[in-house]
């Protein structure tokens, strides 16, 4: 089988994170999946939400949105209709969810990691996107708060990465599905996963269609094997930051 | 292995599906679903969003409030904060799609089915018994629709029911979790199927923890299970309405 | 003369006061008035607004909404339009302020009493109603606070219930006006009077039309007739609460 | 009995209304009532809302605002704020019912006269000299109407004026209040009444208080000897307008 | 060259300031040039916002609103819109911006100066009207606020006026536009010069349309002119309070 | 003089135009002057805004906004606060004005050009870097509009760019200030042209300051040198459509 961009099923999409992409934030890289192309921040904020104030544990929490152009038709701002809409709420929650997976709050200490995504251009897949180079980010920003917070412990605790699989034309079980095959797919599931290959979250919808429990177990394999390409993607961003990743501070190499 | 309610790990909470709740509405329930209890009703409008005017296709949409005293403390209702929190966009979106995948939507013509969930008291899973609920509530408002305006099928075309299943304590899997499970939960997984057992939804979300495939597969076998129970209640509280669903006008009995 | 549902011109409609509706709120009743049904609840919050902090006194303030189907037609929820409408802040303060009049605010201490009432059907006098079942709801709370906080006096000092009436068929005064009487209704009055018989509020308002000196004073009669009934409901509801009302703790009965 | 600021108990504060008091509108005035200034204008607009297109009747609406500093302290502006508040909904919906009670919607045809009312100098009673302004500009709006559009009768059927009353120490029935006594005054009577001595609305609250029915009709009678009064101004302001209210066109004189 | 309302190309409309125009604020005038009209008032504040607390330096900030019908067609109010027009912000920024240019703000101490600008008649020219008188109010307040608080210095530095000019009919330079020939200006500046003779700001705009370096300055020669005639209506208005502008108190005479 | 990055007085930063920075839009840049980069879309749209409906003639219309850690500090989205700040607002009511007055709206036929600018990283001079971007997509965008809608005459006229001047450390005026430079000047003064060196806007501000008529002829001539360079980026930037600006169709080359 090959797909109208000549992919195999089980291919991912060329993937590519340049790091250090933006000169402010302590953590930046812009992430490009195929066409899909986002510009992830990490900044570290020396406080809490009120609910953890006194607790000693921090927070991670994402945002996330599109340029309006980064679609085929423009798309109207937020900022200018004055509210978020369902669909942006749900990702940031997604992706804030997701990476607090792999973070040690306490070890983090009483202190916030804003995680910003900005879709600059979108070809399906943004929320996944978005989840496996914020990790980059937020690594990197870890990395900076050891080295000038004296930390004991590197806050992250594994490895993270997202990607899309889906069932396109009846019964094709498709691995990083682009716009048109996500427009197309009767079945879409996102699935986030840890490098050592447990779940962080399993998002499986029909849309105006159902999927079976064979279905369920084609796409969730395929999903695990694409992941693993996205943990290489993101040690080689890292660089010498990827062996910290679960260590004590002076433990890694 | 027994739960602090007494509950077997694969046992759902006591069900009660209401009828005609309401005076107004096409069709009303109240749902309790142990502690949990969600008033869903069904209305029809003739008319649909704009991307579908001309269609000849219809649409069914739904909205979640909870009252302010649903829940243990007091939340503040969120027409007086002026907007719609992340959670709540999260579900409705969520139960809109699950309704619309055992909708034939055109068969429904160009109306709207607004379906309202409104939870008058929480002990967890209520977006679950939220999509229970409300699929008899609009499955009523179709039976009226039907004899009203002599559409040629019914436009449900299967069941669909949701609980939740969850880990707690570790490793043990459970059915149909209540608030204080919920909240001790390492792993929450929402499950929606159809009377045929296919899936609609899977969401599984590892809060600040990650779940194995072996997981995974217990939590959808134990959902399964459980939906099966909550189809048998949905049967009697409809009666000879259940009949017709998935079938042409005439064709069901 | 009798009225479309038979009652007569002086007759309230059937009125039933649940209590210990729903199992979180410190008070919370269902209060139904023939068709019109409001889940009222009372909250204790040990804090107040900023302009009473430090005076020693305390707060009673109340929400109103309408669930979207409580009406025949489905109204749009006031979170998703993003604003409260003037009737809902109008009918809010309303409440809000009644119960102010029958609260000893020093005796209250430094707390916040929170009334909501949600309308879950709607037919007519749901201000009323919701004044009359809120008043059971804030003294059901008000007796648990006494219990858990030592409070030395009863901070309710008196009854307090409300009713409307109003002018059909141009020269006709009615007690209790349903839906139907009330949209037709040329004028309409809502009276709030204590349990001494004393006035709270007094609305009257011609809708496009206008009242006499002398229809005031039968409409005034015709409500302090039914406000003595509906203490009774209330007296019934609350049980050995009703003589705690008015007086220092200890003294009753 | 004499007042703080030697006023007589039924005695009014000096009253004023200057007409064409700008130059754009339809009809303006600036009343004072003491130091309460209130600029007043009406704006007949050849469309209505929604719920009365084709129905061949017109409507009239009103807003209310203050400046900030008509206050002793700085308000915030609503506008900044992104809201109306309740005070602010209550009194504009008071204002347009009560100016409704006296037009005739059908006469008007299907035109909406909008009506601003803004408070730029508060020393209490702005809502009912709001009312007793309004009238005035209304009235100077229709005529211009009259004579553009060839209505066949002048849609205004009748005078409209307002006043307050109330309780203060303890048991003083007084007329007119201003803001020291307003703010001291244990209930507080809103009264319109048009010129054929018809109540439009009447509204008595007691502030944190109660009020008997005797104290009722106390009120009632000071406040339909203060409107008389008002009467006479808003005839003198209107001069030759004034004989055309309640007359076919043409008739008058 | 004549203008349409007989002034010369240079020539000012006629000004009036009445100072004490309110009795609540601290410094309140009526502005009018030609037929616009401004209310302007200086509010005192003890505190700063949070950028500048504890720096022992005070602020300045504005804000701007024109009633519905200060214009020949009704304006709908920001505040029913629930937000500020970009206009609106725009003029605020530019009068606060403005004020503190000649505004000691360490002379001033931790105090906030409120300055609102709300225009009741609008014939062109609004803003720098409310510049011009805006600069009378805050003066009057500062006047109260150092006998009132021992100030060392008079806050306020020097005079400040406001005037737009333009070209009209394709090539003349024009002093204080007028509604009219503002909205058929090919370009417009508006000029904020000090009592010194310096700029605070200068905005020359095209409107569709560009102007050429010997246009600016002849419009800059001509807002000069204008504006020095500004100054000695303020200083008229401000009676013995001019002479302590700008300096130390007790020095002034 | 040299300055802190070593730049003489009157030397632009590094400036780079990329064009075709995006796949979707109709025209789109990333502008880069030193640090600031933006990227600039240009979305043609067939249809006008209502006050254009049926003229015949098109609108340009502009939005601004900058990704949260384009900055050294996070700013809050705009979309998360719900509203835009007042500062977003005038820039984005800048560009939309400076961009039309190089547009032949008629030519344009009832058509509307959205710009979007979206500032990914800055360091001073975003708002003219804007324009300066803004002016390329749109010309590009305009290109392919005319190429698919037969348009007579291309519906740029002349070029255009911006750039920002100022007085810093008291007396040296200089070209293109960066972001230290700009927070610590004393007069600010953007200034856009076309490329018949015509003004399109010149908006000079003292930041608590004030400037002579000197230091603005001085300012001016620095723009103007300034933005001469600004268009030999843009002309290599659009390559051969550069020579279609002010041409009917078929004329250029």
């Amino acid at each position: 089988m090959t797909r109208h961009d000549n992919r195999l099923g089980n291919e991912l999409r060329p993937v590519k994170i340049e790091t250090e992409y933006l000169i402010h934030p302590e953590g930046s890289v812009l992430i490009s999946v195929g066409n899909t192309k986002v510009i992830c921040t990490a900044t570290i904020e020396d406080r809490v939400p009120p609910f953890l104030r006194g607790s000693g544990k921090g927070w991670v929490t994402a945002e996330y949105s599109m340029l309006p152009r980064a679609t085929g038709q423009r798309t109207q701002r937020e900022a200018t209709r004055g509210k978020l809409g369902g669909r942006t709420m749900e990702i940031q929650r997604l992706i804030g969810r997701a990476l607090r997976a792999v973070t040690d709050l306490e070890a983090l200490g009483e202190r916030t990691i804003w995680v910003d995504c900005d879709v600059i251009q979108a070809d399906g897949g943004t929320r996944t996107a978005s989840i496996t180079g914020a990790f980059v980010a937020m690594a990197m920003a870890a990395d900076k708060m050891v080295q000038q917070h004296d930390l004991k412990k590197f806050p992250i605790t594994d490895f993270l990465a997202a990607t899309s699989v889906g069932v396109i034309e009846e019964d094709k079980l498709v691995l990083d599905l682009n716009y048109i095959e996500d427009s197309a797919a009767a079945v879409d599931m996102n699935v986030v996963m840890t490098g050592q290959g447990a779940f962080v979250e399993l998002q499986g919808t029909g849309e105006e269609a159902t999927f079976t429990r064979d279905e369920m177990n084609g796409l969730v394999s395929l999903a695990e094997a694409g992941i693993e390409q996205l943990f290489l993607h993101q040690k080689e961003a890292l660089g010498s930051i990827a062996e910290r990743i679960g260590k004590e501070v002076g433990e890694e190499g």
